[in-house]
């Protein structure tokens, strides 16, 4: 039921992921009719999905705190204690981001080993790859033991979905000299340079300004830093754009300019549409559930799809629980060491 | 001295900024050979310039603790002192950020009623007008009161460059809604909602994405957050004209549409060209000091030298001064209220 425009978007976009992934099946949660209405117009798809009917909705305005509270039957609710239960492998939803999260921290709990589940996303770079970053807004503020959490889940979720196995890690911070930023970013610099041991290369600090540059493939920051980030770089990518738009109506001869290159800025538009890069992560839970962006198309709907079967396929939450397990037993034997 | 091509680039701002401005008179401080071959380029700057010989020079890399003990007698040392003696209206240095904020604090000294300087600039908007941002990386975590007093000094820069007597001014939060963010930041919301009678609009939140709509005149936020946005919109802005880039010369008929929407492009050029938007403010202190970015080019240099002069022909130290007085006085008189 999730997303600006409802079941059309997103029972297609699962008709689009089912044809990219053949061993894929889905449990639909929501308004029947409306649902049966979509499945009926693709039929490979319908025999591989189940209706869940669910007379409640979680609503875009619904406060986290109300949305635990009337969860029960409502599609989001259903959808993510399927995950609880066994019955799914992973949730995906276009609705309420903070009703989800809050949703899916009470029914499927934080994993051994971490305080706080952080929000995940790929953001777009000038290289081939995309760049994991958490957290996106889940937690204001974090402390050092949160933020080397968030590094060992993203690193973890790097490897699940980019095929790369010692991903480069660094933490956002105002300067790249040790000596720059908050207390909690120097003690988490200094607990992940320790920590060699773990499966990627933590790197140091990175800037907001070198982010799209693709020499890292994890950026850790708290939720409100990271949030800011996004949201900056969303809004920014949209202006420069504008600003293009603008400058090519300004005369008949740019027009004409812009008809010619138009192939060039489509390419160009791929490259920024958000649906390439749809699907952000909750990580640190018992559990998986995808948070496809409201305003996804199909396409975006099916690759937020994609990210899910991914992470199921690859048992990230196995991988985030073994290097969290090599950190613990790396920081007692030290402490051991330390108390001899 | 400053920036990274030295006296060549800041003698020709100066050159330019001074025939767009007849008023202005110099001080020109560093190599003396240096500076007065290329004053002699220039016959009308050389008959209102001064040179002042300093042997010493801040170099970039020096920290900010190295810098203030090192000042006397160095170019940017000599220039701050200047301000601080009543010798010159203003300093305008292109020299090491950090290095100027400490030695700029050092000299100058807070106002009275301002607990930490901030440091603030332009950034281009879709609309005509820019948008003032601070603090942009001076003070890495804040309080409610250092976020109201921003709002204060943020609003008084405004006043002074945009030639709008009332502007606009929100909190950078990560989310619109009155419970969202930090406890710091709904404090200083509710301090602010409440300070009305302040020459300006306090208009509660904003987000990341909204920055360059140009629906607001100043955003406030903590070093640390301002700093990450500003580098993302940078880094965001280099990366989508990179694409664009790309995208041109990806084949010949791309190539040919280029050349042909050659002039728009160059109008996109221009209104992202940092050179055009130079000059962050260190807002707060008993002095004026602009800092121009160490990569402008003359035109950057001479628009710094412009946002000095309107900061002294404007009187922004009293503008700020009394409105901190105003917020002061109302203070008092509720706190006597509600004593009665």
């Amino acid at each position: 039921m999730g997303g600006d425009v409802g079941p059309s978007v997103m029972v297609e976009g699962a008709a689009l992921a089912r044809r990219r992934d053949r061993d894929l099946r889905f449990d639909l949660y929501g308004d029947e009719d409306r649902i049966a209405a979509e499945l009926r117009k693709y039929d490979r798809l319908a025999a591989v999905s189940t209706i869940h009917r669910c007379d409640g909705v979680i609503e875009g305005h619904t406060k986290p705190s109300q949305a635990i509270r009337k969860s029960k039957g409502t599609s989001m609710g259903e959808a993510v204690r399927a995950v609880k239960d066994g019955r799914a492998h992973a949730a995906v939803s276009g609705g309420n981001t903070g009703a989800l999260m809050a949703i899916a921290k009470l029914a499927l709990r934080t994993m051994e080993g971490i305080d706080r589940p952080a929000l995940s996303a790929l953001l777009p770079t000038v290289r081939d790859d995309d760049l994991v970053m958490l957290d996106l807004g889940a937690n204001t503020e974090c402390d050092a033991q949160n933020l080397v959490q968030f590094a060992v889940m993203g690193a973890a979720y790097a490897r699940t979905v980019m095929d790369n196995q010692r991903p480069r890690v660094r933490l956002l911070n105002i300067g790249t000299e040790e000596l720059k930023g908050t207390e909690e970013l120097k003690d988490a610099a200094q607990l992940l340079r320790e920590a060699d041991y773990l499966p990627f290369h933590f790197e140091g600090f990175t800037e907001g300004d070198k982010l799209a540059r693709g020499d890292v493939d994890v950026v850790v920051t708290d939720g409100f830093s990271g949030n800011i980030a996004l949201k900056t770089a969303e809004g920014t990518a949209r202006f420069v754009t504008d600003l293009l738009r603008s400058a090519f109506k300004s005369s008949l001869r740019s027009r004409m300019g812009f008809l010619i290159s138009k192939p060039a800025m489509r390419l160009l538009k791929v490259h920024l549409d958000p649906n390439n890069h749809n699907g952000a992560v909750f990580l640190g839970l018992n559990g998986i559930v995808v948070k496809s962006h409201g305003g996804a198309s199909a396409k975006g709907v099916a690759n937020a799809i994609g990210v899910a079967g991914s992470m199921v396929r690859n048992d990230i939450t196995k991988k985030i629980a073994d290097d969290l397990e090599t950190f613990r037993s790396h920081t007692l034997d030290k402490l051991n060491e330390a108390a001899k």
